[in-house]
């Protein structure tokens, strides 16, 4: 079977995912960074009544002049519901505290003096000095916050004061990771004979993450039947199931074995490196993602089929475009998009390339900065061809 | 009193600061996009032993020509310890399991034909063909990632590989934020008389998150005696605490009557509008900034005081400085710095104010996408004045 080129599986793993589910309701408390999805309208009147904006004192504006004492007749704190204020009194108002019905206006306390009897006046009050009125920040039906925003802090205090609890917004959506492989074993256990430690999850989620995805589950199982549980509980919590291992062309590929031959599914080889074995299929309707098991395999499999369509789904910019020349000549496999591990050594975009072609090269691909596109013609990597460069970044 | 100067308040706050944590351990998962705060060296070979690169066969060249049959002695899975090879015999050899003692090359499945009695080769192997060989990707003691490197994807896959299972990194202080109010109501209650919708807190733990803190605790209390027991937990979470409300010179006012006339406190006005009343303490040994408790108060308080310094202890870069110009004259209060919001209308910087100076428009102000610095000497912005804008972002 001939390998598929990098461009169509690139549009079908697109195709894959493009019914995934990227609106949802979150609570406003996690909606930090999301795009809202629809318009935000209030549903109240902010503030909800007239209140004062200072600490004072609430009167009738015709009943004072300076040097005016007036009975204290009320205290009025924050929280609390006020009663008319009496004719020939003061009330005693805290910052917030509902306005009484009557009064037209607040003396700040600085410009008052209290005692036993009652409190002076020092200056006369403006009509509607420091009252801040009902509706004046907004009013209900008015529009808050509009759809396609992304939520800043100060969007989700708009939408707090307003009552609101929960919204509409483009979400990562839910991603589950699983890993597989016998050989893996997590970190702080000691490895016993051809056992290594367990990686890919974690590249993978963080890969996720780094993208706008929600990872909602990480798990890694073996490869003696421990799978196909794994794979049915990740497809019940998640939107997207993306796997890692078990896809070649061995003896163990239980991703293979277990997801292969339905219609839905397609398995093969994708004319790359390293990520060549690539599957794509459907479980409990849940669309799954089969990434090879080597560590840099997953990385440049993400970059290269994943990250591109993640970013689209959840309204994130995509990666502006980078080329750059090598340092030096390094040879290249005719007929796949190979894509090298690099570091850039100046801004003009010369790339020294770290390591050799291999896939297990994932300690190298950590001192990396960018993957190294080379084309499938391309045999001899010369520093006079200009390539495209992938940045690594969060 | 006299007012103290937005410049004075805000070094105050940055000495505050300047003994909270910012270095700690945490789980390798959770460190992608921190800076790693110790360079880490890998304490494993990578691979930690020599192994196939290929699904296929195990062999001694020496004993491999073209169309040479062998008998199959062993099938090694990934995962297991490998028993040496057996001469005159291949053994089956999965991608990443161990090479067998005696073993020097690789064939793939590919260049074999395997049947009941043994496998044949279609082709001679290179000495070391598909072979991985330990410590090709690593050694014992080789720097994996250096210190101040902000944690990649692909830096947490390298690290996991070497079964590092979690990192000291440069976190956001643990940071909690309590609201206090008599009035506040939680989002979907309905209001009675007097109450508002509480919103500081969702406000400000955005504020603290998008800037790099790590929210460890959101609380509200009222104004009755609450507010002790909750600042004595939230100090015991904490490296440091942000509350809202209680700081003016009204009757009800927990938080200043509680931490102030301490040594290590200062409460007072800053010359500034909104956000006059601030202020400092330190309890159980816990510092905290008391902002005041209007919502656009609150918002300004945190960008002028603590978002720079939170990003300088995170590591994060500094916001750009921007300048802009109001579209129309606005008037300022004299002696006091003053921070209106605005929409940015061009990309010239053109501004357009939104609503008045109060600080209870918080609705308003979630339209807005800039403060408008405002100096105190100015007590008419016209459009020829250029003015530092603070751009309210995620």
């Amino acid at each position: 079977m001939p390998r598929r080129p990098v461009a169509d599986h690139r549009r079908a793993v697109a195709d894959h995912l493009s019914a995934v589910r990227t609106v949802g309701r979150v609570r406003l408390a996690d909606a930090l960074g999301l795009l809202l999805a629809e318009p935000v309208e209030s549903a109240v009147a902010l503030p909800p009544f007239d209140n004062s904006a200072m600490d004072g004192f609430a009167v009738r504006t015709a009943e004072v002049a300076p040097g005016t004492a007036l009975p204290v007749s009320a205290r009025i704190p924050a929280g609390t519901a006020a009663a008319p204020l009496k004719p020939g009194t003061a009330a005693a108002i805290m910052t917030g505290a509902p306005l009484p019905e009557g009064a037209d206006a607040v003396i700040p306390v600085e410009e008052s003096a209290e005692s036993a009897s009652g409190v002076v006046f020092t200056a006369t009050p403006r009509l509607g000095a420091f009252i801040r009125h009902r509706g004046s920040d907004t009013e209900p039906g008015r529009r808050l916050v509009d759809a396609g925003t992304r939520l800043a802090p100060h969007h989700l205090g708009a939408l707090a004061a307003a009552g609101i609890g929960e919204v509409a917004v483009v979400t990562g959506p839910r991603i589950a990771v699983l890993s597989t492989g016998s050989e893996l074993v997590p970190a702080g256990e000691p490895l016993a004979p051809g056992q290594i430690y367990e990686s890919n999850s974690t590249l993978l989620a963080a890969l996720v993450r780094a993208n706008g995805g929600d990872v909602v589950r990480v798990d890694t199982t073996d490869d003696d039947g421990g799978f196909e549980g794994a794979l049915d509980t990740a497809c019940a919590e998640a939107d997207l199931v993306l796997t890692t291992g078990g896809v070649s062309a061995g003896e163990h590929e239980p991703v293979r074995e277990l997801l292969s031959g339905t219609d839905s599914s397609w398995f093969g080889a994708v004319a790359m490196q390293p990520g060549g074995p690539q599957g794509l299929a459907q479980h409990g309707g849940t669309p799954v993602v089969c990434l090879p098991g080597n560590p840099v395999s997953v990385l440049v499999s993400f970059e290269v089929f994943l990250r591109p369509v993640l970013r689209a789904l959840v309204g994130a910019d995509p990666l502006a475009p980078m080329t750059g020349r090598v340092d030096r000549p390094v040879s290249s496999v005719a007929g796949k998009t190979q894509f090298l591990r690099g570091l850039r050594t100046d801004d003009a975009g010369t790339v020294r390339i770290l390591g050799g072609p291999s896939s297990h090269l994932i300690a190298t691909a950590g001192r990396a900065d960018v993957l190294v596109e080379v084309d499938t013609a391309i045999t001899e990597l010369t520093p006079d061809l200009e390539v495209p460069l992938w940045p690594l970044t969060t």
